[in-house]
């Protein structure tokens, strides 16, 4: 990709559990790449080891409702007690250095980037089937029973909007996951709506 | 890819002198493909060494237009007194068995199977300037300066369809456009519109 070219806005989502972290660790580890993750913000307290501008941006609660008064965020949710948004001039900052800027963010997000950024790359990450999800769900959590049914059915709720998004990848392996996601990041690139303006500008020039 | 999940019908066109041909004998070259190029049907005669049901499937004048009339054909086109075409009923086999099925054909072809199958991935295959496309046509032709400005004028007209498609690809290198197309292909594939149906399925077993 050339300099200064606008790199694409890839939102990587899908149900609790699902496993959208690993594989979006595992796009990451794919050579030659030229991903950068978007750095959340939030109000919660850095855990030990964790670095400010790293991990996360750490502010205080009033810094980041006055942030969301001034429609800093790109999306935004309140999570037991606490704040988690996408700082939305960082991201514009490197998709405009041509960094392909990927977020990696629960449905309800998703849905709130739909609304400002439409020209994202919405990525559904799917269990290969409801049964592998719940094992994902009990085999991660020590919790009991009724703890399990509530994220299954929060799940199920967020199943719901899956054909909201432009893609439906299933991780079915981590790998096959992340490899099918860069190859949709190559051919939206060449996606005439993306490509159009260009090319006919370059014909007029004779 | 799973038994008898149906292929997708990948079109592959361009101005003429783009280098089509050669762009999708790289996409054949790529290791581990599913893909079949769909041998065209024509009146014209064979030449030395080419085999019927591999190079084209040669027929008769009568026999092409009376499957024009009986509506066999995805698309046709009359060239210097002969028909070319691309067999319906071949296609459709292949795809059911879940063969990526190549069309490496004309604009006008294109747009003709544009009406019959609007769920084919339609790739324009552009040159990296225009200048680039008059010195190829210039290059392969002996022909007089007048045939190479028709022929410009016609790649002119082609160009002006390129909006109609679903992507479009810069013939800079050949592997770097079969590369594209093969990204493309991929990406169709989690495409929400093709997967929807099989997800909501999967979620049903339980």
């Amino acid at each position: 990709m050339k300099l200064n070219e606008r790199g694409l806005l890839v939102v990587i989502s899908g149900p609790s559990g699902v496993g959208k972290g690993t594989v979006r660790k595992a796009l990451f580890n794919i050579d030659r790449h030229n991903l950068e993750y978007s750095v959340s913000m939030t109000t919660r307290s850095p855990r030990l080891g964790e670095q400010d501008g790293k991990d996360y941006y750490f502010v205080s609660k009033d810094e980041f409702e006055n942030r969301i008064k001034e429609g800093k965020f790109l999306e935004y949710a309140e999570f037991v007690g606490n704040y988690y948004g996408t700082p939305l001039d960082k991201v514009e900052e490197r998709l405009n250095v041509g960094k392909e800027v990927v977020l990696e963010i629960e449905v309800q997000g998703a849905m709130q980037v739909r609304e400002k950024m439409p020209e994202a790359v919405f990525v559904f990450i799917a269990p290969p089937s409801r049964d592998a999800l719940r094992e994902r769900i009990t085999g991660r959590a020590t919790e009991p029973e009724k703890i399990i049914n509530q994220r299954m059915d929060k799940a199920d709720r967020e199943f719901d909007v899956a054909h909201k998004y432009d893609y439906i990848v299933v991780n079915d392996t981590v790998e096959n996951a992340a490899d099918k996601i860069m190859a949709i990041i190559r051919a939206e690139h060449s996606k005439t709506k993306r490509t159009i303006h260009k090319y006919m500008k370059m014909l007029e020039v004779e």
